[in-house]
């Protein structure tokens, strides 16, 4: 079986790392924080103390970090991946990243002599626990065959969007469609309550109606209770609406929805609601 | 059986019409071009020639009009409906309108000794036709009890929302979310179309994932195919998103996606496509 | 000479009829508190009890009052204007008003064999008193002649913009280029704050380059002082931006970047700046 | 006298060349074509084939171009000045960037022994040729009393605003607000358009009163004459906007308006306005 090295152990990670696992591929993890890692190693993963360490010897190396900046660390940074990725070595980013950055990784990786696919997931950590993930991948098709099953260990659906870059393109493209949704749902909520309407019943008629959607349906309780416990927080939906109109700005592409809906993600930033749900975008408008 | 009249016979009100006769409920229809109201006559209703006429003896008085304009005209307009209107009948106003003009509207029922519903509907043609509404009902719950029987023979479900203008604001707050989804689900589209994605594959990856919703399966086709015949003209896109910034205004409430997406439609307003589907708003983006 | 009666005497008012008092115009005034009426009758203004009674025997009206509904009801609410004046008299409006209002007053004035100019200002409480505002007029240019010895004795300039409206578009094209300038600084001067500048260099600056303007010069040391004592208050710039796009909506005129700003001036209503000056808008930037 | 390299000779850089060479500084010169730099040779400046080659010798570099890519690679790309500078030379980087990438070019020229300062210029074409710039600098004062002469020659005013990026940030700051201001100019004056009034007058007055600034009286008539003849293109109005608001998103500071703004002039890039002076994003307007 192919030898398998996770970079990051976060919120998805983690859950990536425990499918593969009981997939029995051999795993190498890393992750920034050692302490992360200690379950996996239990579980039977091999703890690397550096990405380079981790990605040594590995036939696919996956990164499921938090931005461009981490991904940057993790392949190319001191002891990064890209310096102990072996020849031939498939490399794998799932992170949710700018085009321009896959791009600029995909040209290391051949560089390298590596092949390289950006697989973004959509589904959270419920669905990175479950082995649910949907991959959204950009790169070689006959890259993509080669690690199918190590995909289908932690995740149902793969989508297979075109060349390198089509994946994270199509990640942005979902994802500024839920900073969108949220935030018109909470001015459609702020102003339901600030009219005297029962916001339950307002939420549950959307909810069931043509606008109803798996967003509008996972953050409109919590809008309403005000529990912001993290499922994604904050900070990244307003990352990648600045990834997404990053692409925007390469492309000529004019985004005016987008632009004023991350406005107000960053008026949530400034008002420390960055550690918190991104339901939480809320909250600047019920205080103004 | 309650004696019914119908004002406005355009693509929602004569589905509606239909279903009253289906009913076997007395029926007086008006439209302010008499020849909508032929193939009605010939369905067993009797054709009035003006508002006043329809409403005189009704039991009930429903108007489906297009604007805060139209709704003003046929009530209190020459020969207006009001100056028909029994004492003691109930007038249901199911049109999408400003919540301040079905205040001033209640508020001129009152005066004439009629009851008042605002009963604003989810659905469109296919919906009026099937008898397959979903009402949004603001005004006396005993009021809507006396004709619950008249709405479930044009729809399913009945909303009471509370006092009067809580339909007409529950219907804006549903369609400042619609307007807002087909807003940035064309600038995700266009960005999509501009990155070379296969954009049937991206539309099918966003409709079956967590922003998925009937408006995105119902607008998206429209915008990659081009067609925009009509199911839902732009112009009332734009008015009902309008109405929605004008309640904002008197709440203070602020509304900065809705406002960004407002414009967009307005834009599209400028380039002639008023007449089109809404969901050509799409073209403004793709011409820059 | 002419009778004036002079209806409203707040910030603007005050010192308009100050200076027709000291031009020797017959002057009667009425304000809906008469207390600020009392040292104009000291002055040697007629006090009138309605506006009624004001208008009777004038052969000039002026209005100066805060909006639509305060004009609507000074000239036809009970005891109105219109029902005073004389046929023949010139009605002057000098609010700032919405388009639409303009116009249908112009037509009840018409209607009672009246005159009728929509001449607002440019300048404020300091332009009042020094007889040095500037009227944006609309309307016929002979009523205009009849008039301007008046309106001299209130002002320096006196532009003709057209027909009626023209003077209430143009004053609401004026502010809406004052709402956008202050919502732009506040942003700039934001910035400048957070990336650590000497804000008091920065806006001497910009206040002596290619974006200096008497805007940039009054609203910004205010800005960065937080002394928000009221020139002009944010309610008033949030209410003529509002009037602004609502004739955008008429002309069917896209406006995105006044649509942003004016959302802004709504967070800050909804954060009880209100009666704050409008400079207060930069408060809702540096909250988050 | 010192002797000085410039670097770029496009709008600006010719006319700062110019001034450098009748100040009597010994001048090298370098442009990516070289046929800009011919006549600057007969003028009596050294022409350098590479950067690297412009750089070699002398004791102070200066950089006049268009953009993050275009400084990069002129500095640190093959043959760059940064391996031509001498240890102790004072590099001036007077083009408007990002304010990160004026840090890391600062690094650099640390990493390799000189000196630092970022100087972009307000004015363009007229006064870079009349010797009139104001220069906003950001770096170490020391190093610019040094290098004071030389911006003398250049420009009327130098303002010293603080350490590295603090003249790259003013920058920034003064053009999100001409790009605001000229946005906001070109809805105005579409709605004047709109209504009938005569746009001359409109700008006269606007011109004249509290909103009135250069860039106004600049914009304004191009935009009512449709004369675009390219003062300052609309790509770089864009690139402008865009720094700043990537600035805004590194500072988590909001800037609902200015990111409005930006998304006009996207739409008109998407237009195939790019070369234009960017008056012409009144044409998005006109066209809807």
């Amino acid at each position: 079986m192919q030898r398998v090295a996770l970079l990051g152990l976060g919120v998805m990670g983690g859950g990536m790392a425990h499918n593969l696992l009981r997939a029995n591929f051999p795993l190498v993890v890393y992750n920034r924080s050692r302490e992360k890692a200690v379950p996996l190693g239990e579980a039977g993963a091999r703890i690397a103390d550096t990405p380079r360490q981790a990605a040594e010897g590995a036939d696919v190396v996956i990164s499921m970090v938090a931005d461009d900046v981490a991904s940057r660390a993790v392949w190319l940074g001191g002891d990064g991946a890209l310096e102990g990725a072996s020849s031939g070595a498939v490399l794998i980013e799932c992170s949710t990243l700018s085009t321009a950055w896959v791009r600029e990784l995909a040209g290391h990786a051949q560089d390298m002599g590596c092949q390289f696919l950006d697989a973004p997931v959509t589904g959270s950590k419920p669905q990175a626990e479950a082995g649910e993930l949907t991959f959204l991948v950009g790169g070689d098709v006959r890259t993509l065959e080669q690690v199918k099953p190590i995909l289908r260990a932690m995740g149902r659906t793969i989508h297979h969007l075109g060349p390198t870059g089509s994946g994270a393109t199509m990640k942005l493209i979902n994802n500024l469609l839920v900073g969108v949704q949220a935030a018109a749902l909470a001015e459609a909520l702020h102003l339901a309550e600030n009219a005297g309407l029962d916001t339950a019943q307002v939420l549950d008629i959307l909810s069931n109606g043509a606008v109803g959607s798996t967003v509008m349906r996972m953050k409109g309780p919590k809008m309403l209770s005000r529990d912001y416990s993290t499922q994604f927080a904050l900070r990244w939906m307003h990352k990648d609406m600045t990834y997404a109109l990053d692409e925007a700005v390469r492309r000529t592409v004019p985004l005016p929805t987008v632009a004023a809906a991350r406005e107000i993600y960053r008026m949530a930033l400034a008002r420390g609601l960055d550690g918190q749900d991104f339901a939480a975008v809320v909250e600047v408008l019920r205080q103004g």
